[in-house]
């Protein structure tokens, strides 16, 4: 098939005309509760809750099999309990669904009888037609065509795609990041991809016009040189984020009980993750930084940080960590250091690279702008690290001037000591919805410029073989 | 003199009887007008404000001159401008202040001429018997005797103490600190070291009744084999987290511009940090992140932990994150795992290390409970991770109950992933308050562990030559 019917086919999925959930229920605390709460939240039209036990459920009508339900359905969601799931993939079979999200966990994850059972299943769906997504997932998200994710983050659309063995972190990363204010294209939790896999939804985002950016969560991969070819081709284009999951002995048993997935060598996964040109990160939390770096910058031409800090001692320790991460901090130009020197009050600080903003931060927050748009022009900065300490409203606002006033766009990465977390807290989706990327800490401001840098390199390298500072 | 004197006489810099503020100010952004709000807000008694041009300053009498004051004046806090701050030392030397905190910068960070000042200036204050703290720095904040800090971190007394040579640092540490439900015995920004320097101040501290944890901040040390036995000695008793600035040849060349400090060889510091049984960070967020562990938990007895997580994908990547950091995640007993299977819903998840609570840690939380129970007492085990993904109050209970009913206490670390940013900030004070050392991101939390595992060593070590596990 060629790639355009190949992402066709999937996209299929992503816009179903009519939604069945099979295992819809009343009760507080069922899964099945939850996906109704979402659905109508969203407010998907042509939606059919399936319950045998049901005519009615939160005010919608209910059918008591999938069977009596008007309308071809495009999509079954399956929340069953997991003795009963077999019975409704064939009542799917019967219907010609599309496609099929299992939610319902307790197959390979635990064991040989799980895995042909979920082998058995996906025979009886392929043979109807139709194309199988979990089970052990949370499903598709995609706030376009209004399908939703179990903790509801929402309508709005975005370009972050997603792709997720673990439902958790597909589920958390998407409530998490639209809070902050950045929305997302798709995400799919793909749980013990008994038939559509990682690797399927990597390429479909790959082509996916609506995603600009894509983040993963994995922990074993069956096909590594697929794996390879295709992330190294999106990589290309657009950054992949992507946490793998089981680099360790005791991590890849943990694999093995979460989501059936054997994990690999580490060795061998650090290898094919740096040579596809993916941005591997560790934690949730880098996870999110890179993502407010990649998503919201472009990509630096060279490795030199200009970094513009309201605190003095701050500015060193950030200093010592880009210099730990490979870039450079370099002095300024002498035409810089003057402009800086007029531009700054004379009372402590540092005119040089890293800038001391000192109390004038504090008492003259537009030194702030100043000292960015100043930085941002001297060429031998690629791009640029920000410590402010004013609330985000104001600082916001000072980065905006800064940042029209300026030609040749670099990278900004702010850091927000502006106080306690709760402020901070509130600050960030103002920063973010403002295409500016933000930071709780220096020393992970840095730490994503350095990711930035390092991407630059691998594209620069692909593209021609360009040589690269 | 003896430790005791020694300590004495600094101890009576902490609780001066009065104290005079040369530079007040009615004027908004000056320094001088912050100080005057934070002492009103302090509600400190005998404090009077000196300016040659008022006679009153935000409703409290002011002074001409520092001879016009009535009482002996025990502190005097300066923060005139630069060129005029020699004269009031010697104001200070004629009224003979016991101590002069110096806030205003200016001196040694800008050069050889500055740094002549600052010696003169000490040798006058030295005469009349007066110790000098800074300049450039915020001096210092005590609680129970009402000395503010610039950022108003309150009244609350607790036991951290800090020593810092960035006064940022100190002043962001206690306002966002305190702001998390953890107070402070005493905080000191000691800026340029004219007079008393960390050193001092850390050995006051380590003496201190009052303060069980000690953070710091510094860029340059004098006198590193004093450094050395004084670091050591307290690190026997009480932890010291310390941030070292200027770890490499740029952040050592923006340390000279910020404090004057000369930053020493990173190689060095790295073994003498070590040796010393200090805690040593690279970050704001580590400081934070050490802070919370080493204040609020006991040290592990070994360095096999106990991972209980709702989310099954952040399990197998903290699992990863521990093995990296040295810990080791070990099957539980069968006692352990029989006892989890009871407990535990049957469906989904896991009852090995880490233990996946999966769903039920939404639909029934209480698991959060009978888990924390039964892998504390589970003796192959030396510390809990706990990744909890309901909200902070629930939560705490839970933790709380789980806690008393255990005997011997384990270092337990919490993971909060239970939404977006402005809840776990709401939920952060909530759970510090109660005891509970919290973190945003479980690889984080598995940090803290590494660390305190790592500083047990330390302590076994220097106690009496006993082998650790």
């Amino acid at each position: 098939m060629s790639k355009a019917t190949v992402f066709a086919k999937l996209d299929r999925i992503f816009h179903p005309r009519s939604v069945a959930l099979l295992g819809a229920s009343n009760k507080q605390g069922k899964i099945g509760r939850v996906f109704m709460e979402r659905f109508l939240e969203m407010g998907f039209q042509k939606f059919y809750p399936v319950n045998p036990g049901e005519s009615e459920i939160l005010g919608v009508k209910a059918y008591r099999t999938l069977a009596d339900t008007p309308d071809p359905v495009d999509l079954a969601i399956v929340v069953t309990p997991t003795d009963s799931v077999l019975a409704a993939v064939k009542e799917c079979a019967s219907k010609k669904v599309q496609a099929i999200v299992i939610a319902t966990s307790g197959f390979a994850e635990t064991g040989e009888k799980g895995k042909e059972l979920e082998q058995e299943m996906v025979r009886i769906a392929r043979e109807s037609g139709a194309r199988v997504i979990g089970p052990n997932c949370i499903g598709i998200y995609c706030p376009s065509s209004r399908l939703p994710f179990l903790q509801g983050p929402g309508k709005e659309s975005g370009s972050v795609g997603v792709v997720s063995q673990s439902g958790f972190f597909a589920d958390f990363l998407t409530l998490t990041v639209t809070s902050n204010g950045i929305a997302f294209s798709k995400a799919i939790s793909c749980g013990n991809e008994s038939d559509l896999n990682a690797i399927d939804f990597l390429e479909y985002l790959g082509e996916d016009p609506q995603t600009k950016t894509i983040v993963s969560y994995v922990e074993g991969i069956k096909d590594g040189r697929r794996f390879y070819h295709v992330s190294k081709e999106i990589s290309k284009k657009k950054p992949i984020i992507l946490w793998k999951g089981g680099r360790t002995e005791a991590g890849a048993r943990a694999a093995i009980s979460h989501t059936g997935a054997l994990a690999g060598s580490p060795r061998v996964w650090e290898g094919v993750l740096r040579q596809a040109g993916i941005i591997s990160v560790n934690s949730f939390e880098e996870v999110l930084d890179c993502l407010y770096a990649f998503h919201l910058q472009p990509l630096p031409k060279g490795r030199r940080v200009g970094i513009i800090s309201g605190p003095g001692g701050t500015a060193v320790g950030t200093t010592d960590r880009c210099l730990e991460l490979g870039l450079e901090v370099p002095r300024f130009s002498m035409h810089t250091i003057e402009r800086l020197h007029k531009a700054l009050p004379p009372v402590g600080g540092s005119v040089n690279n890293p800038v001391d903003l000192s109390l004038a931060s504090l008492v003259a927050p537009t030194v702030h702008r100043d000292a960015i748009r100043i930085v941002a022009e001297d060429e031998g900065i690629d791009m640029l690290l920000l410590i402010g300490v004013v609330g985000g409203k104001l600082l916001r606002d000072l980065i905006l001037e800064a940042m029209s006033d300026i030609k040749a766009r670099k990278p900004l990465v702010v850091t927000l000591m502006a106080g306690p977390m709760q402020s901070v807290a509130q600050d960030f989706p103002l920063l973010l919805r403002s295409g500016i990327s933000v930071y709780s800490d220096a020393t992970r401001a840095a730490k994503a410029l350095a990711m930035l840098f390092e991407h630059a390199r691998f594209r620069a390298r692909v593209s021609n073989g360009a040589t690269h500072k």
